[in-house]
């Protein structure tokens, strides 16, 4: 039985009692290649699939493209692991604005030269039952994580449903994915919610605060920078939603009583 | 209180039966810039502490550092996240090696030029018991994680003891200030073990494999290609090491019983 993104195995699983041969499923990895307008933007390894998603995420999240009507072509070699977007304007270089990430600014702080973004200004709102009832839909989409423990999941909600889901063994890519299936699908995004299974940095925060989206919930941590980006750029931002609880880290008044 | 690493902040815990205001530890993040002989290496987001051992990891996990003895001068701007590394050979550039992972290899797999490395050859072994105290004892090792949930810790050991470990929130950086600490304080690497609170990838197999360090432990889950590598290149692999349990995914021979 083969499954997309997970491979078995025949592993050893050893306790005290001693070594017993079991069968095992893994998650796959393999690489992709990303080429914008003939111009080798990136190598990332990913799961395997969805690599035109994963792709037209990753360019938007560098602030390379915005929507669907400015691409092209998109050319995907799922064997080789390599995916050609080629855009309208095709003078579009990466040189124009990956040197505000990869490159620190003088300061030598990576993100000096967005924090002055203007807010996202949604005045959407969501009552705490119906995060925890999302929270609750978010964990039974994952069924790599379930069979192999070695990938991350991320979606798009709006207040009561999951609209798009994505698992990857990277947390980047996994939200590349849902992002990149919202451009190529012409899904809107304003006043809808990233939830991510993966630590909140800054650059998640960044890939969400590019896309205007005005809420994030993670099942996991955030960190000190990405509050105060979320704080500065008008992003509610959630951790730690597990079960019945939740820590709300910013911008806590889209939280309403259920 | 301010410890290293983390920082206080008021922050709202909300269940069902309403909203509370709280004290929370947040994992702190922060930017580091490499720059190896004049020329900018990478830009990471990571736990601002032991800048010095995390860019020397970092480099050597490039390919582009081997020992101490290489290294003429290391200056620490840890205010703006800057580090400068000048090596004794002066001309060594990032493009001589980089474009190994960083820009695929024809085929567009990245690790297609590094797969032919010799075996790591450590006729070294362990038994399961130590296997699980070095667990327990790494499991005691992470008080940024304790407070904030936010980091990854990773460890040197040897079959007995943790010689050297760090936190941070990228897991990458973790082993790469691990691997870097060895380099500085000549410690080594040689029959020792990594174990990581992470999930094993290439790219965390690769920084292993280059140390020539003959035994991987995760608490987590690893890839199919990193067990693939692992098999390849003479490196035991343990993942899901929690308790009294363990699977062993390549040259499980190193493990012994109890």
């Amino acid at each position: 039985m083969e499954m997309e993104g997970m491979e078995r195995f025949s592993i050893l699983c050893v306790t005290e009692e001693g070594k017993s041969e079991i069968e095992d499923m893994l998650a796959r990895e393999g690489s992709l290649t990303i080429i914008l307008n003939e111009h080798q933007l990136a190598t990332l390894f990913c799961t395997p699939s969805n690599l035109d998603y994963l792709a037209v995420g990753f360019i938007a999240s560098e602030g390379l493209l915005r929507s669907k009507d400015e691409i092209k072509r998109i050319t995907v070699d799922d064997k080789n692991g390599m995916v050609w977007v080629e855009t309208i304007d095709d003078k579009r270089q990466p040189a124009e604005t990956l040197p505000k990430r990869v490159i620190a600014s003088s300061g030598g702080r990576g993100l000096a030269s967005v924090t002055h973004w203007r807010k996202v200004e949604s005045q959407m709102n969501i009552s705490t039952h119906d995060v925890f009832g999302l929270v609750e839909k978010f964990q039974h989409r994952s069924p790599i994580f379930r069979a192999t423990g070695g990938t991350h999941l991320a979606a798009l909600c709006d207040t009561s449903d999951i609209l798009i889901s994505a698992e990857d063994i990277g947390r980047h890519n996994a939200l590349d994915k849902v992002l990149g299936e919202c451009i190529l699908k012409d899904v809107p995004t304003d006043d809808r919610i990233v939830i991510t299974s993966g630590r909140v940095s800054s650059e998640i925060l960044l890939k969400v605060a590019r896309r205007r989206i005005p809420m994030t919930i993670s099942i996991s941590a955030p960190t000190d920078l990405a509050v105060r980006l979320a704080s500065d750029w008008g992003i509610t931002l959630i951790g730690f939603a597990r079960g019945k609880r939740m820590n709300v880290y910013a911008h806590s008044w889209r939280v309403v009583a259920a």
